[in-house]
């Protein structure tokens, strides 16, 4: 979060979750990750070792205990195959999110990209700051800065357009620190997880504060979840007849905010269902992973702990759009697993060798 | 549509969504449709007949020669198994909507049932006409009327508590003609689509202007579709972290109207994907139809033609909520497949011998 200090981080963004919808990445073009099941083509041989990039230890064992546990007929926690639902947030549960979240990343792209066709953006803010690389000034403007990057590059156009947008921009920008495409940027033993728990009859969602729009594009070549099974922040849309062919129109309108206490929301809306696992990594996940865990009958939720400066990024407490506080504080009220990404993973992306 | 006369039937509604809120049917406790495959369970043999209730003809031999055509590898019009989306329209498409959308049922039934709870009920419209077996006073004050029923009905409640409601007035309620449960009133051979789609990789969606949270009771076991895969209308929602557990309550506001314009928009949102196979039965369905026929590669519509007074119902371009009109009119321009209920289908309902 170098780039982004003081209040503008600090303060409460009803519409944080537009700054998430740039937040996932993806693939068209890229290397797919080592150990994805395609959901229409599931496993149901488990391995030897279902985790490979999981450390033996309490997390593991937590994961595979429950698993086991709800998937073996005659057991007294046992799930029906209709019945389990997980659901995965994606920015720092499933990929990265640091420096700044990846959609973040989109929109700033985009704006460059759009600028010849906007020449007023050269004087005007937030659009200025972000072509003279100026982003402090450029998000000085808070909420409504952040609100106007966000609507000029993921409305006023068609979902095809959009789509394309994203594809295009997945292929060939790159993150600062890794080098890497931002799709490449997943976390092998989510990777791994998610494997699992298809291969055991789990139907894995991403529950997520980015872009609904967004993540779809990438989201079935980097986790095997289809755009179908993707939950996350929108627009509202107009079905546009005077198009040839007709086609959805992206309006400069919130939909819904996937974040926070939305997120449950999101859930219903979408699922159906209150979900028996669940994934997070932030206090934006907090009412999604309490949520599940106060149903009834056995349920597992996980919080993915940024310990690793190293291999990642370092950070949990501190005030910003990614902070795990209250998640941390009642962990053991709600039997959360809090996984420590710098133990308990031999591997954090698919690339390292 | 004996009850409903004059204006009242005529209007426009903007909430004419809300009625169908109460449409669809289900079973928990009721027999099995006879066809049913559960979604978990997909078929990979077709039988030699795949649709039996179909007699053969032009509507049989399209459906089949484009399924045939799109997932033969190698054709020229093979689509991947992760396009396969197929959608259908409820009401008056997979199951009967008449005399009254079967959501409007339930509506009355609750309104009676809740009452001893509302003394207040007794004295105002509309619920003191429904109270007196009066509808036609009930609904004479048109969207507003029904508006409020429909919120009386359906929010106000918890999730979990709305499925209750369902449930049980499902494994109770019977229809005023034939006397079966609502859910026994599906329609054999649109079963048997349904599992012949999925047998072929294409996975069934409900779009439907009925409420999503009344066909997610039910539709699972009446149709083989799970909670996830229904698209519908729905009220907004608060995650309400006062109840214990902490639970989803449903508000009586209109959070989406999943009828006409808005199919398209209500697939992008759950979906993300343009269909490449559609059924519906009225105007309602039009833009359903349309957004998929005009989309590019092959496209199947059907619309359901209800053509039988006496094993069903009859009706089409009459003024009213399951008006087929302009479906009519532009089927051949959008190479549409009119489905002759009368002529096409030799059974109904599975119930019948």
């Amino acid at each position: 979060m170098f780039y982004l200090k003081n209040k503008f981080m600090q303060q409460s963004f009803k519409y944080s979750a537009l700054l998430f919808i740039v937040l996932t990445v993806i693939v068209f073009g890229c290397k797919q990750p080592q150990t994805k099941t395609n959901e229409t083509e599931q496993e149901t041989a488990v391995s030897k070792d279902p985790l490979p990039s999981w450390k033996e230890g309490t997390s593991k064992k937590s994961i595979i205990d429950f698993v086991t546990k709800t998937t073996r007929e005659g057991s007294a926690d046992f799930v029906p195959v209709t019945d389990r639902i997980a659901c995965f947030d994606n920015d720092g549960t499933l990929w990265s999110e640091k420096p700044l979240p990846f959609q973040l990343y989109f929109m700033i792209d985009r704006i460059k990209a759009m600028a010849p066709q906007h020449p007023g953006w050269k004087t005007k803010q937030p659009f200025k700051g972000i072509l003279e690389g100026d982003l402090k000034t450029a998000l000085s403007g808070g909420e409504k800065a952040l609100l106007e990057i966000a609507m000029a590059t993921h409305a006023g156009m068609t979902t095809d357009e959009f789509d394309k947008s994203v594809k295009e921009w997945m292929a060939t920008a790159t993150h600062p620190k890794t080098g890497r495409h931002f799709n490449e940027m997943v976390y092998q033993p989510m990777l791994e997880l998610l494997d699992y728990l298809r291969a055991n009859g789990y139907k894995p969602f991403i529950v997520s504060g980015g872009g609904i729009d967004f993540m779809r594009v990438w989201a079935e070549e980097a986790y095997g979840i289809p755009p179908y099974q993707v939950i996350g922040s929108s627009v509202n849309m107009k079905y546009d007849t005077t198009l040839k062919p007709p086609a959805l129109v992206k309006l400069a309108e919130l939909n819904f905010n996937d974040d926070k206490l939305g997120k449950p929301v999101g859930i219903q809306q979408h699922i159906g269902k209150r979900p028996v696992f669940t994934g997070g990594n932030s206090d934006g996940d907090y009412a999604m992973m309490q949520y599940t865990s106060t149903g009834s009958g056995p349920r597992f939720g996980l919080f993915v702990h940024h310990t690793d400066s190293v291999r990642e990024f370092k950070y949990d407490r501190e005030p910003g759009l990614a902070r795990l506080n209250n998640g941390l504080d009642d962990a053991k009220k709600y039997n959360w697993v809090i996984v420590d990404m710098k133990t308990d993973w031999k591997k954090i992306y698919p690339f390292e060798k």
